[in-house]
């Protein structure tokens, strides 16, 4: 499950000065803890039925406090996708060295973790469509979208991208989304085999991209000797 | 781009007392007009930012007309989409006799035909939506994918897809979604080679997913059958 935020059960903020800083750390994690309960709430559920009530009895504490932290129900739904997609984010960090096809799978297993540990959390994010969505929200979610597939070009050490190349890859990364929400919906499919899968479509992908782009051949047949033991 | 909606130029709500139908014609166009209007406006811009005066003055009538009609924004937004659902799933009926690859390219044609045509029916039914795209808007988009889905697997003669079938077809029409959008916003690829891929993307999916269910093997050894000429 990983910690909300690398919160250490006692970390005391060793008292310095006048102690801004201990009141500091306690406004921080008293935020996450309460943008933790409204993603669970948020992804459990329509987000529109979740409002600052029900968030601040599922936390215990005030509806006052809430306000107070967050001001409205909309400021608490962008701070919890923020929080989603930055923890969702942090698990995908490029490791590097590996093998362009070795990393893309690895980042997926990392993915399906978040999509497992964290379900409502992804739900939440990605819900509303693979496509997007509009103001701060669809900001968010496809900034998400924009940094997988920022990472994967670099994966596949692809600076520029040509058209055939980009919408193949955003269809896959959409793709993987949908499957992600419909393993979540209904689990009758092994994670290791839907992750090998979606691996396997993206070199399928690809192949038949090739046919449209020779560059995409070329990176394909990189990709694939890479991979090759 | 095609007629907003068959609007007659001076659509005065005639007098009533012996006319009803005739007055019913005037307020279901009215309404069509203010509804392609709204539509255009929500996925043309982020659709949080629309208000009813905006709509209201796009269409050259007042706030309180478009209040009238709809109630509040929230309402028309919703008719609004669900316009652009009726729109796009009326161009997707099944055909029926021809080979079911042929048929799935023809629906994608048509389906193309409407991002093109109505590009922001389109971007507001996949990418637009205020806050959380649950409850009633989340159904209508969820709804559209559903029977998109349920039109593949009858164009396919299947009646109960297994999870691999299921997440795969589900992966494509999200993938299809996002080339939808992509290709809105960037235009620098041909949309005959873009549908092309696309179709070349479901049998390569499918032939990635025969890996992991014999039952999807057979279904596209019969699907590649048929098509072959």
């Amino acid at each position: 499950m990983g910690s909300a935020s690398g919160s250490g059960g006692g970390g005391r903020p060793a008292e310095r000065g006048a102690r801004p800083a201990r009141r500091r750390l306690g406004v921080d994690r008293r935020r996450e803890e309460l943008v933790a309960v409204a993603l669970e709430l948020f992804g459990g559920r329509d987000a529109e039925d979740v409002s600052i009530d029900d968030v601040a009895s599922a936390a215990g504490v005030s509806r006052a406090l809430v306000h107070h932290y967050f001001g409205g129900r909309q400021e608490l739904y962008v701070a919890a996708l923020k929080s989603a997609a930055a923890q969702l984010e942090a698990r995908l960090r490029p490791g590097g060295g590996a093998r362009p096809l070795d990393e893309a799978a690895a980042g997926l297993r990392c993915y399906f973790d978040f999509v497992e540990e964290r379900g409502n959390g992804f739900a939440a994010l990605f819900k509303g469509g693979p496509a997007g969505r509009g103001g701060e929200i669809g900001e968010i979610v496809d900034g998400v979208r924009h940094r997988l597939f920022r990472l994967l070009m670099r994966q596949m050490g692809v600076d520029e991208p040509g058209p055939v190349l980009r919408v193949t890859l955003r269809s896959w990364i959409a793709s993987v989304e949908a499957a992600g929400l419909d393993w979540l919906e209904h689990r009758d499919i092994e994670r290791r085999v839907l992750e090998r899968m979606l691996m396997e479509h993206m070199v399928a992908l690809l192949r038949a991209a090739a046919n449209h782009d020779a560059r995409v051949g070329q990176l394909l047949e990189d990709l694939v000797r890479d991979h090759a033991p």
